[in-house]
């Protein structure tokens, strides 16, 4: 087997030396955890405000690693790529984060992260600590998949995490943030493409094969399949692909409002996200929909795949506010 | 031949559709003209103040556009896909945002780049626009190259930017930013690696080939070829391999403080991005160097290439002060 081309030591090093070295880069902001595999927030615990814990598999940087910080997570635990977080870690990350005001777990739609998740809310419910989870399942790709039952939790988490964040940091209790929460993964839909495989360093081969004049359409965040494999298309059909499903799924009507997100999946230039939210945004505005922000670019990945995500939330007056509050994490950073 | 697995309408219109987006999703920050290709500040000319002007060819995303507002860039001037804009182009921008201080143009050291900024500043300098211009070669790889006399302008450019730009924020002159301009680039060095080729749309196959266990070091920005091609290494012999050469022609001494800077190519995930910072970080320390503040990620990228590039500056309390200062633009933000 050729070597990947990755830039890594030993592939089982791999997470454990990329938080090493967010720890180093970030040191204002985060300290790490190497035995239990946790990003903190440097300041963590902040006594009497809600904790926002999330986590899942690594290989999706800057989700959730990079969203830790001011305004957004105040922990997340990796798993080994594409794996699961043990209950321990997520245990060892709630306690370490709760100041007082109780925890809330952000967890995507995924078997093992979901049962993990519980399994450690239990834990930490017995050791006193209130703790709220609300899980997102906002892909409207497929009902069930490889790793689900339901829908998978994909680009809505990013928003989300923003969200609540802000809610959090402003002083709002942890049912009040659960039940924004709730709210926002309810508005929200996602759908993705992909244009090329990637391959997990443990695995050291693509995770599937897609030939030389194909795309998948519904890809999950792992590589899991997705709708169907199609023959490449110009991006305004892809877009198209994309925005529909989730104006559909949405109910979305003329002269409401969104939060737009299109999102990379690693490996596809910034050039071309630019021209995939043209198109967005232009379907859009077709469909009377007015769009109240916008994200663009690398947020929730998979390793090096080609391809992209739209996600589409349909927001109130608290969510935007939320939206423009100030973030201070390495991945998303605005405000004062 | 296959076709391209890229997000993109007609490869010929690329450019201009991915400006069309950065605008939609950028409406407050900023505005472009298409016809010029250029990317401006929403409120320029900012009456008063010193503005800078830079750009080159497109595929380096988020440079230079995604650097312009408040606090960095006042324009920037899209060519084609790795082909340098036009003397039009650059003498559009620079009489667009022009304030009444004098414009810098910000070069990067390409043959073409550097004859058409010499040419547009000429055509100002008639129109009364006081221009001052600053060419930056950072990249220790290759004495001259594919595309230039002399050393290749490349991770430089982006803290250059950043630190210039606070200075003319802050009210400095022309030539005071000139003269900071290029302290930064005396100060600075880079020296990149690619795993991987990357391809122009409007070329459609790739721009070199490399064995599925080689790596180029010393690639350029452009797929133009470096110092060596060798066989695949960790992330650690890599890491030594750019730091080395990097410290030894700044002569970085024990003691000194440097803004560590490891770059994206644009295909690598930001996983093995903190990898790499890591094995840097702790290179430094051994060499008794520390690091001031660090930046880890894809902000000078050559398509979806996969490698990265490592930039060493000797700091000053002024470039410090400088880096530290608000800036508000799509690819980098922090500050009030």
């Amino acid at each position: 087997m050729a070597p990947m081309k990755k830039l890594l030591n030993d592939p089982a090093d791999v997470v454990v030396e990329a938080l090493a070295g967010m720890a180093a880069a970030h040191p204002d902001h985060l300290r790490v955890d190497l035995d239990h595999k946790l990003v903190l927030r440097a300041d963590a615990p902040v006594s009497g405000k809600v904790a926002l814990v999330s986590g899942g598999g690594s290989g999706h940087e800057p989700l959730h690693g990079g969203f830790v910080g001011r305004g957004m997570l105040d922990a997340a635990c990796a798993g080994e790529v594409f794996t699961s977080p043990v209950p321990d870690q997520i245990l060892a990350a709630t306690t370490a984060v709760d100041g007082g005001a109780g925890v809330l777990h952000v967890v995507k739609n995924y078997t093992g992260d979901v049962m993990n998740f519980e399994m450690a809310a239990e834990l930490a419910a017995e050791a006193g600590i209130q703790v709220e989870a609300v899980v997102t399942d906002d892909d409207v790709a497929v009902q069930d998949s490889l790793f689900t039952a339901g829908r998978r939790g994909v680009g809505v988490t990013v928003l989300l995490e923003k969200i609540v964040g802000a809610a959090a940091e402003e002083g709002q209790d942890l049912a009040a943030c659960a039940a924004l929460a709730r709210r926002v993964n309810e508005q929200g839909r996602s759908m993705g493409i992909a244009l090329t495989s990637c391959t997990v360093p443990a695995a050291g081969k693509p995770t599937f094969e897609l030939a030389e004049d194909e795309m998948e359409i519904g890809i999950g965040i792992h590589g899991e399949p997705g709708r169907s494999t199609e023959k490449l298309a110009p991006a305004r059909d892809i877009a198209a692909r994309l925005v529909e499903p989730v104006l559909s799924d949405l109910s979305l009507k003329r002269g409401e409002q969104v939060i737009a997100f299109v999102n990379g999946m690693g490996g596809t230039p910034l050039l071309e996200l630019y021209v995939m939210y043209g198109e967005v945004k232009r379907l859009l505005d077709d469909a009377g929909v007015t769009v109240a922000r916008s994200l663009v670019g690398n947020y929730i990945t998979s390793l090096e795949m080609a391809g992209c995500s739209v996600t589409l939330l349909r927001v109130d007056e608290e969510m935007v506010r939320c939206w423009d509050a100030p973030v201070d994490t390495p991945g998303l950073r605005w405000g004062g």
